[in-house]
């Protein structure tokens, strides 16, 4: 439960309050089955089927005004990526995708062409990700909103609770060109090519890392999705591991995609803080040892004795704290850094 | 996709067209998958797990000012209610449940207090049911919004569109009791003891009959579950499985509770008419060859060759034709009957 809340209203009470409560209040329903093996916490639940077949299983939910607005979005880039969210939690597992159930909530007067454009738009993500849409639900509310779950297996799933002391931590993808594409939209600046429309394209249309999650299997030892931004999703992973990860800034510069310092640029924000705080790339985070580095994977830091996340900026240098993360539910930043790098979503 | 799909307002298409053109969007995606013995269409999906186990999976959402009201009930209500609708899905397919992801949308200003009242109802629900809650997601939105995505298992799956001609007509459960009890609450009659009680209860706290689907499985040929009443339930099993439903209504009035003709009385409505256009009792409606009728199914009718549902008010004499169906997306009655007898909800 709760991996992504988001809101730009603050409420009674915050995003951790909330898990918790609903961890405490689902904990008792969960001692009846014998058959999970991870419940609420992770980027997925996991379920044993009879057999050695592990089942994995997510659900992600796209709202309009919180998740997404319809200026800078056709409803095909809506489906399609509100789709590749809920598949990421998948990559984020090692899992390979099964099938997904679509839940559409439409308000008044949402039209069949309308409809068309959505429903085309997750087709097109389910056919990249091979993962049928096999059912769902369709109801009338008073906003657009699309709830993807998603189902799929694996042998050895990737948690985030089990980062080691000495594991390198690494990076699969892209971080911070999907925030520097929302950028580009807001401001209104021309983006039909060139890295413009590389940034802008990766916010639009995020692909989940499935086949690069499924090498990080017998491989990494913890794993997630970088779906808020690599501080916030690099504190998830110390506080389940109950460790310290360090990310070094000179190697994390080093894997950024040449397009991010020069939309960084244009846009006159740093590189590293659309990266930190930027979201929505649905790049992968790990952590492994050395020896069993993927290919894809760049090494971006370490893992430490300790909690929380500090920034390295060159060898040997006072770390650099980085804040507790962004509380989507209270929309109040924790660490005082996060609120002027992020703006409202 | 789209079993259930509910409106007040007149939308610009309906959810038959709704339904098609999924079926036809989705339809591409799922060729990739080749585990998907039953898609879009039926209560839930059903996948084969390597192995022989199939899945059942199926979601229901529940969109407050659409599907519920604060003034009639509590929020563990709609947690309860909310959850055991999901649940209905897989005893309809005869299915034992797994386990369950709770997606919740909290408008802004839900208190924590709120969350644990909600999420209660949930968990009484889950632990009624043996079908754990193991995660899901929460996100802010306009409106309090409440998607439940279940998982469950069985070996021969009921089917909408396997009725065969020569079958009895099956009901197992109660219908007409919560429709009664929502307008009892509506009409600020006391409930507190009796027949108004458990009409009342009905409605506030229906449950899935999960050990019943289960029973139903290898002797029912097709079922379904009873949410928008027998009348348009009826007509699903007959359009899916391309026969006639004849409803006896002197069979159906014997299969009564008590306690329905009592509050009709009250209502100064009929007990039929709240049978069969009351919905959200999650009774099962099923379809069976007279020598395999289980024990607690009652026998209200029989299985024709032609199209629709005809009402046999008696032995012989010419059918009534109940109407196609009550469309929730467009709200407009196809029939005429039913929108005198189904207020809006």
């Amino acid at each position: 439960v709760a991996k992504r809340v988001r809101s730009q209203k603050p409420a009674s009470f915050g995003e951790r309050e909330a898990v918790t409560l609903l961890a405490r209040t689902f904990a008792r329903s969960q001692r009846v089955g014998a058959e999970i093996d991870v419940g609420i916490g992770d980027d997925a639940a996991v379920l044993r089927a009879r057999g050695s077949q592990l089942l994995v299983w997510t659900s992600d939910a796209c709202v309009e005004g919180v998740h997404f607005d319809r200026r800078w979005l056709g409803l095909d880039d809506i489906g399609f990526r509100s789709f590749q969210a809920a598949l990421s939690d998948l990559a984020a597992m090692g899992a390979e995708p099964i099938a997904a159930l679509s839940n559409l909530i439409l308000p008044a007067g949402f039209s069949e062409k309308e409809l068309g454009r959505l429903s085309r738009g997750q087709a097109a993500a389910a056919r990249s990700t091979r993962c049928p849409i096999v059912g769902g639900n369709l109801s009338r509310g008073g906003e657009l909103s699309i709830t993807t779950t998603a189902l799929g297996r694996c042998t050895a799933p990737l948690l985030r609770s089990s980062a080691r002391l000495g594991d390198e931590l690494w990076l699969v993808g892209d971080v911070g060109l999907a925030r520097a594409g929302l950028e580009i939209l807001r401001r209104n600046l021309p983006a039909s090519s060139g890295y413009r429309a590389r940034c802008v394209a990766a916010w639009r249309r995020p692909r989940a890392l499935i086949a690069q999650g499924s090498r990080l299997c017998g491989k990494a030892h913890a794993a997630l999705d970088v779906s808020d931004g690599l501080s916030g999703d690099a504190a998830r992973i110390a506080e389940a591991s109950r460790v310290r990860i360090v990310i070094e800034e000179p190697a994390l510069l080093r894997s950024f995609a040449p397009e991010l310092g020069r939309a960084a640029a244009l846009l006159g924000v740093s590189a590293l803080e659309l990266a930190l705080y930027g979201g929505e790339d649905y790049a992968l985070l790990a952590t492994g040892a050395r020896a069993q580095r993927p290919r894809a994977a760049k090494r971006i830091g370490r893992v430490e004795r300790g909690r929380g996340v500090g920034l390295e900026r060159l060898p040997g240098e006072k770390l650099h704290e980085l804040g507790a993360g962004f509380d989507h539910l209270t929309a109040q930043s924790r660490g005082g850094r996060e609120a002027r790098a992020r703006a409202p979503r």
